[in-house]
């Protein structure tokens, strides 16, 4: 792998990293509470194992990217491309999970009887809003690295078949 | 790519398509009705958009893995890598979604309220978790036709090298 093809993996990579550190970081401190029939009624991320899992997620690929940033460009063998499709087959996950309960958060289902809670925790659902961007831009990111590596090997077939 | 490299890809296709299409008619046929408190409580699937999305999915992965089988394997090029990638990231976005919505059913979330609804219909949710199993698989062989499809061009790079 030479220099050009190397500055964009690193690029993408840091972007990467700062989005999850960005989606762990809003999502931990979404907070909120409100009164419900005379009752206090705390939000918080930790309540949802779905959006522990989305934190869990973020926080490792955030350790991934800052680990992959050191190595060596020669060293970028299958082993760290099959690691990159593992780490956004997670982020997909993780974000997809956290979209459908976040979906019930914000408008509820009437036919199962659960009531949406934004409109009494606003600042709790901004919070989640926020963090899932940062996290559908970490998906975005990892996408295009494994297409840009992908498309790095496959002309390196055609150039030597 | 050879004959031997061939098998595999179309016995992973055909396991995948008929994974999904098992996933569609076993959770379009989730249907159960209770009685709370007088009322009649009906649980579809369409009831969710959540489990809509799951099963838009795996019809389109159905149809997409059955025409994939026709494309010959001189054309497997690029685009079916890309492809197939953009398949496995919306197989493991609907799985994931599905998941976190049935979780939801099955346990609910006292903190947000939500009451779990499976003890009323246990036999949606029977076939919701069987569709999902079948989502789960899908997922797993999309994961290695990847994994198997990057190993060969991997070793073409090595053995042109």
């Amino acid at each position: 792998m030479n220099k050009t093809q190397w500055i964009p993996i690193v690029c993408l990579r840091v972007i990467a990293m700062v989005s999850t550190f960005v989606a762990t970081v809003v999502m931990v401190t979404s907070h909120d509470s409100a009164k419900v029939l005379g009752m206090t009624f705390q939000a918080k991320y930790n309540n949802s194992p779905t959006l522990r899992y989305f934190v869990v997620v973020s926080i490792i690929t955030t350790i991934y990217s800052l680990g992959a940033l050191f190595v060596p460009p020669k060293k970028l063998g299958r082993h760290v491309l099959v690691l990159d499709l593992i780490v956004l087959s997670f982020l997909i996950s993780s974000f997809s999970a956290a979209v459908g309960v976040g979906q019930l958060g914000k408008e509820g289902n009437s036919h199962a009887g659960w009531l949406p809670i934004c409109g009494q925790v606003p600042k709790f659902c901004h919070h989640v809003t926020a963090a899932l961007i940062a996290g559908f831009v970490a998906v975005i990111i990892y996408f295009l690295l494994i297409i840009y590596n992908l498309n790095n090997v496959l002309n390196l077939v055609a150039f030597k078949a």
